[in-house]
């Protein structure tokens, strides 16, 4: 319904707690918003592996009996947002599979760009995949191994190239690695004697754990009953983590690379304020994500702010829309304009990316029904060129309006007023890193930090479900 | 899992529009926040009336096969919040029955204070319920009059008393009704040339179609293919039109009994930063329904607003409580606080109104524990004191923690540095009434506008369902 | 999917019993032949009545969850099967309602002939009725009455004419009602110290209870604290039981109306032997319903008797249809030729009777092509010719294939290489009346034991629901 | 519910149909009796294989929308029985894979007794288990082949021993075979131009197809656009064919081996009134599977045949026991005793195995109570003493009544008057094999045909699910 790049996988894992399932759950849901289509938690109780994993958000797939067949003080869990192709319960992680007698579990955020060209070199040594998912080829390839888990997943990760936080639970060992280039976040707490890794901190507000540190790019963690060990079995590679964390997909109330989301909004929406500077009557946010950035704008700029926009709590994955045409239905099901606070009113509106800009176009085209003067729009990060190849779910690239348009188009096809997108530069100076070292911001500027593999051919024959 | 008063109904009525079941759907959709237990919808084709309704949200009870057996283009819709005691399908609206030859369908928004007496009376002649709503002796009245159905309406409605909006649909015609003394709202509106009753304006908003006027106090409306007439067929009444829909249920983009919802909350929290200022650093709401209140008490006080709360959009009805105690659990599903923004600083946290008290003592400890130096509670209306008869679930007066506490009791048992209420003077000025004339405000000020019957004495022999 | 007539109800009811609803749930499973559509239970626990009630068999619609919804040590049933225009819940038995301060719950086998009428008469006084059920003008009725419940069931029943076996439901007593005429059957069984009200003898054994008698024609059971009372507050009629329980409906291993199904069954395939003997060299049933009177013919006739058809059991409500035509389909999907039984063979295939002749055309052609040299079909019931009006669903006279076509018209259209029906002297005979006294054959004979009131003119405007 | 012996599997395919899912459907009906747990079905629309699956009845699993997304003219599908240590989604049939560009699905009657060995031998070599079922096996050992599909499946198969009746199929073939020992039963049909393959002819029935052949033991038959070709890829084995299908397995009217199952079981019947006659008034089945050892018991003993026990057609999986104690209870739910037909009778009653013996004395009991005066069971098989390791659920040898106990030993134990059990000698006539050549009847005699490998050790540390 929105037109929003889509995160990929939220992860949380727990070690040593008597509850173990029930703080994943927990855990899970507060990273929902990281991934609403598949959820899934294995324990482990010492010897077995217990997996429960479906369709649907992390409420709607557990209920109490089902946390009842997960015994165990030990658990990693993993919600996932999964592009139409690949859908289904057969990707639905974490995996889990009885290497021999070593069963092992494995939940991955981020995306390998070289899995496609491994799972055909493995496919020729007689693999079979039971997935479509990237993250498998990490699992056979752990089983061409020998020796420890540790040892084999170190040995196994040589050969990956991408994104990647990955949660591994056995018998014995929850073992967390983030790889050398830091691409997605990956947090470390504690909550009492019991030891938690995350995708964000917010995960740990929810269970009363405290947030101990993040888990360096290119670390190994290995958690078990003689406490928390640190590996760094990668070669050394420049960071490149996710700038677009910050812009959207993280939680405002985590801390994501070191820094508070919220406040690097903020800072966000006063860079833009500064940059792009209009007179006005009321900043407004597109809510929920685009609040924190239109404060800071509201604070630089002097424009008082304001809610111009509601937000509905009740609109679900699916909605019968009438054969009727009525105008802006779909963005109008989540969000509705407060025409008492729009009209004869010069409008700026916040929000925090345009993608394909269709639902920037009805949002504008809202406001101005609902009487609006002028319609500012002002975007807290630059314009998004380029696709992800590291978790992100992104249009093509033909279908980025930025990648072929030019503003004057695109304020012309939105029929706002103006537009103003962030600078590079003034994105960079808010999340503190001037020169823009440290982050991958390849959505905008097309520097991929990891080159390509030559690609293997599409496959036409293959197996589909449902 | 939050602490709040809940609205019993809202509805909606459509006629002459080729997708009546669609559009009530929509305007239900809008009307979500009014009653989230049971949504259902009669249509009309001329003859026969054809009836959905079901436990659940308006997406959850409707989809398009459900839809697609409620043809004609006329139709009334209602959603439900019910008290756990009454809950259950049997008293999901509309009802729909017959009379003889003469089939009827009712929505009812609103609360019948002398239903039991008329129950026990109608019993007594040998009438028969099949639900343990109050809107049922409506129907039994309708039935003991004669002539065209208006007429009969008209009759059976002199005989109740309490606040009531409701919509009747029979083969020919949509009629409203307001109760003489406004308690609810109900607004006319127009889409082309179809006609539409509803609770509040944000129904219109979804549908493309325009607000014409309220509905009057005591003001019948009939709709059929001659057009829309209206009667005012009781005697005349002071104006009681329900306070709280302005303070919380009604949704900010609404208007209500003709003024903005949200401007009269930025109102509200003028009026609060008047009465009670504090030197603070942030002014932050508790979201969603404190956010006009505190950009209002920002407004005013010059103290900046910011976000210090989030607000999870994926808390549903159904929560696994871990078996360890997590402190502020429950309201940290819906609600987590952003450390960041508060660590160190004075806050205002500005909440629409108290209830119980539980909720904003959890909140004001998750503040504390993200690290605010002090928190002062500002509430947008007067302390909650007494129950409401007239639509509204309120708890028992013994809950209500302001009818039996001090404020110095209250600011202790939430723990926060300060609180403070706004008076109902403030309230009154911020709805535009001076002296409060026009509203009902019994639930502060404990000044019934009807007179209750003697009581009849409670059942203890009855029927129960599941 | 099959070509019979439809029982339209089963009624079980216990008092005293530690385990009501457990033992309701029980006798309904065994009693669920009589109706597939509903299942409901009403339990007191002396002072409320507590229901569970839904669409789907038995042991779909009760689990362990809602069987604990339902205490008390008293209790009353029903399954219930429903023409396609009364479906739905609303019509779901039992009802349960309040009068005033008295819980009532009613549980009904049979037809009122004069409930159209009376419906009309109490509507006309301000009744309203709750769903299209004939059983739901009792309840008006006895609400009309004043004093205690079997009085007032009493008073009520006087103006009721039809077929009625009756269970009810106090919070104090549970009583039993068979009409006059005794049209539906209805027993007295004990469990130790408590007592049990069923249609069939066969839900007593499924609970380890004994058969006490009959309730007799025109008496009413009062069960409670005190033990049990009978009553007979009608008028004597003459007797007219329902023949074609003996024919099709009851379950072979009951005792109804005195004798045993199965040896009644086993004598009516002796008599039809005798009236139409064959050469042939196998007797087969149409499982599972003709083989009683298979195993009788062939035992007269000398006859072998085989199994030429399997029956699955693993048909439900729904199958999907293929687009491409199959010979037989429908009746192939519950049962099967065993070809190598029927090769070559001169086969008399035994059934119960004929309603619209569509599936023995299937059977017959089905047996032909699996080999079968002569087929003679012999039906244990005269020609059907008459719609029943006391309790079964028929089809329209002119459905019926005997109403409107000669026995050779019939035996070229099923194909058979001849029929021999049961003359009603036979059937007589085999139920013990020699002239036919004590039965209803009204179906066989157009002979109604009650003159139809003048009918009300059908409605054309209603409530639809789903 | 029953103390039966589980059939593992039922297969069905066809190659060159247009409803080819839909026929999957019908014959996976018709083959349900092989298998309730689980149901699926894979077709190939020439390029990709679609594929649906999932725990239940064929006739729950599927439904119209469910059957859209299987397109293509050709399609395998499976039901299945699980034992409960590997029940769940994950063991479903038929598996679909991708081998590189390949894909191909697979679905398996029967059981591999190296499977394990083999599974360590593959895990060993990196390669991952999606499931605990012994069939996939087979597929990682084709994924290490090279060719054709029906090359790489010939040399796979080399590997493998024991029982299978496979069918796969690819984008461009439909393949079956049959182990060289012919294990369990697996015949080709034909339907106009389209070809099928099932375990059973009663498959073909249902759809209108006519039986072609059995498939032989050892026989690999590839049917594709060039029509049906026969390869023999296996050395050959002496035949050792399930006789247990003739005596409760298959569906009776179903030719297995060659012979029909109805008159060989007649004839079971036959020998066994020979070898264990007795004085007796009736001869009554336990319905359905031991009605026609029943009918021919009596012809030959002269001996009249009665149904004295009623099986009910509404017995699902889950049924709510009472907390008191019912005797009998749980036989009762499917059987009823007809009293008037047992009281006072000697009474022969013919079923086709005793397994543990549980309901075996149930039933006596039951019997008993009605009033049966005698009770002489015959059973229409040895006695079952040895587990089967190809394919049959059997319990532990403990639990098998008759491998510890004597024939006096179980008489007593069932409370019988006497038990005759067919001799081994006597169901090789039968089955027309005097020497039992041809047969595999390890399961009475503990002769294996195959000999054991050395077992792999247990495992105990694994994944579980749900």
């Amino acid at each position: 319904m929105t037109d929003k790049l889509k995160e990929e996988c939220g992860i949380f894992g727990v070690f040593g707690a008597s509850e173990a399932a029930n703080l994943t759950y927990l855990g899970l849901h507060a990273l929902q918003h990281r991934g609403q289509e598949a959820a899934g938690i294995v324990t482990s109780d010492g010897s077995q592996l217990h997996i429960q994993k479906d369709l649907g958000l992390v409420q709607d797939v557990f209920d109490a009996a089902r946390l009842n067949k997960l015994p165990g003080d030990r658990a990693i869990g993993h919600v996932r947002y999964g592009t139409a192709g690949d859908g289904g319960i057969k990707n639905a992680q974490p995996f889990a599979v009885d290497y021999g007698n070593q069963p092992i579990a494995l939940a991955h955020n981020g995306h390998l760009i070289n899995a496609e060209n491994l799972r055909r070199e493995l496919e020729g040594q007689g693999a079979i995949f039971f997935s479509s998912s990237d993250t498998e080829v990490i699992l056979h390839l752990i089983a061409r191994e020998a020796g420890e888990p540790a040892d084999r997943i170190a040995a196994a990760l040589q050969r990956v190239e991408g994104a990647y936080s990955l949660l591994f639970l056995t018998d014995r060992q929850l073992i967390g690695v983030r790889d050398p280039r830091g691409f997605r976040p990956l947090i470390l707490g504690r909550r009492g004697s019991s030891h938690i890794l995350a995708s964000e901190t917010c995960a740990l507000g929810l269970i009363d754990a405290e947030f101990v540190r993040e888990v360096q790019p290119g670390e190994m963690v290995i958690i078990d009953e003689e406490g928390v060990r640190s590996f760094f079995p990668f070669p050394t590679r420049p960071l490149a983590r996710c700038i677009f964390e910050h812009v959207y997909f993280a939680r405002p109330d985590s801390i994501v690379f070191g820094q508070s989301v919220y406040a690097t909004r903020v800072e966000m929406g006063r860079e833009l304020a500064r940059q792009h500077p209009v007179e006005a009557d009321l900043v407004i946010p597109v809510p929920d994500s685009g609040v924190p950035a239109a404060i800071g704008y509201a604070e630089e700029s002097g424009i008082p702010f304001g809610l111009g926009l509601v937000r509905s709590h009740y609109v679900g994955r699916t909605f019968i829309e009438p054969t009727q045409s009525i105008r802006h239905f779909g963005v109008r099901l989540k969000l509705s304009p407060i025409a008492d606070v729009l009209r004869g009113k010069r409008i700026v509106v916040v929000d925090d990316s345009i993608v394909r800009g269709t639902t920037s176009r009805k949002i504008v085209k809202m406001l101005r029904s609902a009487g609006a003067r002028e319609i500012h729009l002002r975007v807290s990060s630059p314009p998004t060129v380029w696709p992800c190849f590291y978790g992100i779910d992104t249009p093509n690239r033909q279908e980025l309006i930025a990648a072929s348009h030019t503003l004057d188009e695109i304020t012309r096809y939105v029929t706002a007023d103006s537009i103003g997108y962030l600078s590079l530069e003034g994105l960079r100076r808010a999340v503190g890193s001037e020169d823009g070292s440290g982050y991958c911001d390849a959505c905008f500027t097309g520097r991929y930090p990891i080159r390509f593999p030559s690609e293997a051919p599409a496959r036409h024959l293959k197996v589909v479900e449902g």
